[in-house]
């Protein structure tokens, strides 16, 4: 392979041009990989300063990922990385580098791993800690069709605090099946890990712990008289021996519990890690590598603050700021959220928060300064962050839980078992709850469907900031039971100031424009009353402007409660046969919000089936998993834009 | 306290009933309180030979639950028992001894610990692997209110393999609570156990791995010149005080992870129990005591097969054999389940079963004994069951994960983000679907409603035997995608002998019963029709008979697939303003079948608002947790029995 030198001012990527597949990097000299890694770095910041996307991640495992597909022959053997959005480099070597311009774009390349992209991408990942399981499923099958393709997974630190990853380590211990782990180790997940386990690696790296025991035989050694017979020596070599098989292996949690240990190594010397992966490709029992890497490598602002770097919106590569213009920056409901939580937390002793690893998404950050002896955050743990906080709530604190919808869905069980069954008033801030940008794995639509069936809980969602404010000093001060409160991701609205804190009954719906409900317009034009659930409540505002524009008046109820229904005003629009509701939600359709409405309306004709009843449909996300894109064009498409609100009311008038 | 002599021939349980509450325990000496052990045991067999229960777990754990109340004061200290199943001894000690004869019967003792019925219940648990979490919430509780109690978490060998468990380990090792966790490790759970981390705890048993180092050591002492400098002898002493530290520690896994490791200790004599945790007790950091006893202990039937006396039903003492008159064993769905497994492996290699520690409840010990390559008992991981199967499916095996209905709640998210994305074949046999005796933590009842909401999922349940065995045959054959079939807990109708398999399309309805749709009979009395869901198509075909005898007619439909719905079918009866559809399904109303039925045809309406629409009621669940209790007793309770179904429809005919 011939290197072409750069004619202009703008250095050439010539090596990584040169890359069709991972088949063209086995050509390479461990030099010309280096140069490589080079190159790929470049690229990804160049591409993730246009289009946002995990900077900090991807650049820290560059190496490990040439080293990878140089040993291993993809996609025959199966590569699977956890988590998924640690593949640029991946994607870059597998045939995608040109759409990377494309990266979380509607209709463009995805930022995680997915089947359907690329035979390349053995499994699809956005959640954490699954690669262990899926590998000894994959190892299973291979055995079980007498395959004998090699089976990776590429998981961090981060990913092993995750219940589901230690099950699988657990399990593959047992089963003894041919799976390598890479464990790529840079202290951190998304927010700065925690936990025994990592605190353990940590220990590993700082000290071998067999150093100072062998340091001192030596010493004992030096010291022995010469004259002693060869069966002490022999005694002495042979203690030496044993200590070193049994001692000198910093991964000795992992050795006991059957899974054979190497490392830790240099993450960033392609040519050793090149030289461990071939030698352990060779072996046929469990193996975890534990690679030493920095996250944000070869990126200096990126290498400085990881944590920032995470996930970034597109930045200038110049002013390491971003691209448009500073404005001030409007706060989101994770904003809102997390200051009410200082805010009560003063005012209210009993007030701690949890967080699952999203202690930066979230916001709640700023939580853990403000309180750090209040602040929990238990790391990829959903199942634990949610037991935790019953047993709080139990001994008389008020937990509040922050957690992302779709991160919800690892503590179903948890949520029943133990916080709604005892009737415990732990309060879940639901974040990210509705449509965002990452597509399939991350969206948060199934949440109301789930919780309202809970018995004992309150599903509600706030139209504004100063309504989940209200929301959630109600609940601490009133300590009910189990309370869900979900937000978008998306700025507050009327977040701009705020009223005082207010006791409010959140279990009652709010008349926010009587069109045709209740007053004495009769008119075949007045009859569509929306029933908008949280962030859908600005949308059906702005539909209800489009409407009005076309002559059209409507109804608009902030239908804050989704558990329980607000029975007296509900009843009172089901009674009437003039009317047509329209439920909006941002989640599933399926035994959402308005099918609570659906069976409160079945209810009400069971004990009076003789009278009228209004007609009802429902407006919510189609029973189709949503890929990746702007929540915008996903909410068009989903059919809850303003514009497509309008459009329906317009039509579905009788 | 004064030990009255029996004088007749019954022995008197004179300890025993002289202990009305923990304190009781204080005055014991420790030959007293073994003797005590020894009554305790006897009224475990002999109350449960009478009622049923957990017979195994409870009679190994009489001597740690006697010096926990001996060394601890409950309720002050906060002792946490995972699953609370083998809580019988403490619930004796706890002034609950009189009422065992009442345990797990309707309006009884419950058979799991629960604070509605004591004080000295610190919480509730019927599922595995929550008692470390709940340990560290209860533990930050009390630090952060100032108070100075324990926090006491015993968990089995069992519940550790559970992945919130090992995260709740993982986070207590950073926050280095006072926390103390019993590990009851009798080397098996429900199943026989799984997992390096139940190899290596065999191992600690088995070896002390610092042992023969320190022998070699001492041997070296033992040849070594008097002669040299006080230097080498010190150094030799600090090599040996070192290792020690470092290694002569069987539990270096939880070391290393920052929990302090007592242990191992035989858990069947108390006063060396009571010795250890009064040392233990004084430390203010997290500590794990690992404890050896014996499943069974005392009652040799139970020590020779413990997995058999796990759960019980009433048995004579004498005979060890049922009490009941032995009879031809009915087959559950559980029976039928695993022989159709069984039978399709041998058609279909592909096909791979998995469970999650219920192989013995499942029946499919069956599947393990005949295919022991393609069965795998996970231990208690639903999460890595579920990814594992994931895994399998996307290389192309067919994994069939056999689950109780309230244990896939652990795997809501892996199932989500795992098989039905990836539209995976894989399928869940959902064991213990709908009311079970138990009570409210193990209550089948969500699954409906959480399955019917994901995308590609299709959601099953047969009428009887033979339409289990075609479904399952037919989801083989054709491994379409994700597929939930479920089940009672029950036996099966019609299994007395089988058809060859047959390949049908499950997600059609069924017409059972033609009483007014599609006929020409036009009577107001006529125009019931009963969607039944699964095993409600057996209460509903006896509610038909009742309502015959009244002279009342109705059609019946096999409503066997919840989602996809059928749409053709549905479509008509929707249509028609003369019909009274009554949707019957053993789970909760919200959000599950019927509020499926409710979307079609607000849906239909939405596409045709002029027609006319049939009524719909919907039966089920209602949304409250469902006590214990007799099976039929709680099904009457929520309006299912076939009485209260015939009542119904003979009150909402139109």
């Amino acid at each position: 392979m011939s290197t072409v030198m750069s004619t202009s001012c703008q250095p050439v990527l010539t090596l990584l041009e040169s890359i069709s597949g991972p088949g063209d990097l086995k050509r390479l000299s461990n030099q010309q990989l280096a140069k490589l890694a080079e190159e790929i770095r470049q690229a990804i910041v160049q591409s993730v300063a246009k289009t946002g996307g995990h900077l900090a991640s991807n650049l820290g495992i560059v190496e490990i990922t040439l080293a990878l597909h140089r040993v291993f022959d993809s996609p025959q053997d199966k590569l699977i990385w956890d988590v998924g959005h640690q593949a640029y480099v991946h994607k870059m070597l597998t045939g995608r580098r040109d759409n990377f311009s494309t990266l979380r774009q509607y209709k463009g390349l995805s930022g995680f791993i997915n089947p359907f992209e690329s035979e390349h991408d053995s499994f699809l990942a956005g959640h954490s800690s699954t690669s262990i399981s899926l590998a000894a499923g994959m190892a299973i099958a291979r055995d079980h069709k007498g395959e004998n393709h090699k089976v990776v997974a590429v998981i961090g630190d981060g990913g092993l605090t995750g219940g589901m990853a230690l099950e699988a380590i657990n399990h593959l211990g047992h089963i003894q099946k041919d799976v390598i782990i890479i464990l790529n180790d840079n202290e951190m997940s998304i927010s700065e890990n925690v936990g025994g386990f990592s605190q353990y690696m940590k220990r590993i790296k700082e000290t071998f712990f067999y150093q100072d025991i062998k340091a001192k035989i030596d010493q004992i050694e030096g010291q022995l008289d010469q004259k002693l017979g060869p069966g002490v020596w022999q005694l002495i070599s042979a203690v030496k021996e044993q200590a070193k098989q049994r001692f000198d292996t910093p991964g000795i949690v992992f050795e006991k519990l059957g899974i054979n240990y190497t490392g830790p190594i240099d993450g960033h010397d392609v040519g050793a890690m090149i030289d461990v992966l071939s030698k352990i490709k060779d072996q046929h029992a469990p193996q975890i590598l534990h690679v030493i890497t920095q996250k944000g490598k070869g990126y200096a602002p990126a290498e400085e603050d990881a944590i920032k770097y995470h996930g970034v919106s597109a930045f200038s590569l110049e002013k390491i700021e971003p691209l448009v213009a500073p404005k001030p920056k409007a706060k989101t409901y994770s904003d809102v959220f997390t200051e009410t939580l200082v805010e009560l937390a003063a005012i209210a002793p009993e007030v701690v928060a949890l967080t699952p690893a999203t202690a930066e998404g979230s916001g709640l950050v700023k939580f853990g300064k403000a309180y750090p002896d209040r602040f929990f955050d238990v790391g990829i743990c959903e199942q634990h962050a949610v037991t935790m906080a019953a047993g709080m709530a139990k001994e008389g604190l008020t937990p509040v839980v922050s957690i992302y919808s779709t991160f919800l869905q690892r503590a179903i069980d948890q949520v029943i078992h133990d916080v709604a069954i005892l009737n415990l008033p732990v309060i879940f801030g639901i974040d990210r709850g509705g449509l965002v940008e990452d597509g399939e794995t991350h969206q948060g639509v199934f949440d109301i469907a789930f919780l309202r069936n809970l018995p004992n809980f309150t599903v509600v969602a706030p139209k504004d900031a100063q309504e989940l404010r209200n929301i959630l000093y109600t609940a601490v001060k009133e300590r009910k039971g189990p309370l869900a409160v979900r937000f978008p991701r998306d700025k507050a609205v009327d977040a701009e100031s705020f009223a005082p804190f207010e006791l409010i009954d959140y279990t009652k719906w709010e008349m926010l424009h009587n069109g045709a409900f209740n007053c004495k317009i009769d008119s075949k034009a007045n009859n569509v009353v929306l029933l908008a659930y949280g962030a859908m409540v600005e949308a059906a505002k702005q539909a209800r402007i489009i409407l009005q524009e076309k002559g059209i008046e409507i109804t608009l109820i902030n239908a804050r409660s989704a558990k329980p229904l607000d029975s007296e005003m509900l009843g009172k629009l089901i009674a009437d046969p003039s009317l047509t509701l329209v439920t909006l939600e941002e989640g599933c359709v399926s035994g959402g919000f308005g099918s609570a409405v659906l069976e409160f309306a079945a209810q009400s004709k069971m004990t009076r089936p003789t009278c009228g009843q209004s007609s009802i449909y429902c407006l919510g996300v189609n029973d189709q998993f949503v890929e990746h894109g702007a929540r915008q064009i996903l909410l068009d498409l989903n059919g809850l834009s303003p514009q497509k609100i309008a459009e329906f009311v317009a039509c579905c008038r009788k």
